[in-house]
């Protein structure tokens, strides 16, 4: 392939993954056929199968930046010294990936089917498992397991257009968000400021 | 109708009631169709469309408890004398609200199409805000409302069977969840047990 070639089909893959987005966010991913996103970018579906074979093929595209994010967030956090500092750490990123990814965020967060989808995967699942582990580790009972789920729950659910990107942009929203994600886990803001 | 049909009448809605909570639950609203509901319970389409015309018709029926439910809890909040009685009390009604109801719960936290719905049916829209603004009361800034959205979906969206469900039983679950959202919200607990 030419490079122009490349950086062609590499537009058209980009355009099938916008479009995308803009459906699951309107109809959910169960909601959404390839059908659907093709009639989106105003092509054929065999232009869609062209880069995506499946629904999953495309929403596993869809979440790779928040993966690549979320890695760097748990491996940045899991380097700190302190249990304090590495859950710090990891809520910090996580209400950043949030804020950054709002529009998609409600897709993932509650969609059961997306849910069990990205479960299967295990390289995200692992890294889920691993922002979990770091949060419960500042208190290891059941209170403390139970408030490290409400804290990433509340901070992913809240998020979404029709309810804190509606009313706040992501500057105001990010360390509103973060205090609450804090309070939540009864971690003190650190002295400096971030 | 005599007295018998009547209630064979009723125990036939409820079992594609119950059909369609075990289906939304596996599939989300979005991808589940009338079809599905019907071979599931193991009837025809048309035994389903005799009870309900539309897949809305069913959700309505789906969530009626639930707003009833959380239309007792709004009330009882807001006959309290004190803005910190209101909101406790309406938080300890969410949280027993999801408890109950934790099978269901993530067909509607998070599915954009069953959100959007939802916010068509304007008593369902006007409780949930009734509900939100007794929270808000606590602390009318943006941080307190960023507060109340967090506290409320993180109660309602880390429960569900692949969840905290799976590791805590409801009576375990239902004063930590509790405890976690009045952290989140800056709520001390009452003095009295509940």
């Amino acid at each position: 392939m030419s490079t122009a070639a490349a950086v062609k089909a590499q537009d058209s893959r980009q355009r099938f993954i916008d479009a995308a987005i803009r459906l699951f966010t309107r109809h959910s991913f169960a909601g959404t056929s390839l059908q659907m996103i093709a009639d989106e970018v105003g092509v054929t579906k065999a232009a869609v199968y062209h880069h995506f074979r499946t629904r999953e093929e495309l929403l596993a595209a869809v979440i790779e930046p928040l993966v690549t994010q979320m890695r760097e967030s748990v491996e940045a956090a899991e380097a700190q010294r302190t249990a304090h500092a590495r859950a710090d750490t990891v809520l910090t990123g996580f209400v950043d990936l949030v804020v950054r990814n709002q529009d998609l965020i409600p897709v993932f967060a509650g969609d059961p089917g997306t849910v069990e989808m990205l479960r299967s995967q295990h390289n995200v699942e692992g890294l889920v498992e691993r922002q979990v582990a770091l949060l419960e580790a500042l208190d290891p009972t059941p209170a403390g397991k139970v408030r490290a789920a409400v804290a990433l729950a509340g901070i992913a659910c809240s998020v979404g257009p029709s309810r804190l990107a509606a009313d706040f942009d992501p500057e105001t929203l990010r360390p509103l968000l973060l205090d609450a994600g804090r309070r939540t886990l009864g971690l003190r803001a650190p002295r400096r400021p971030q």
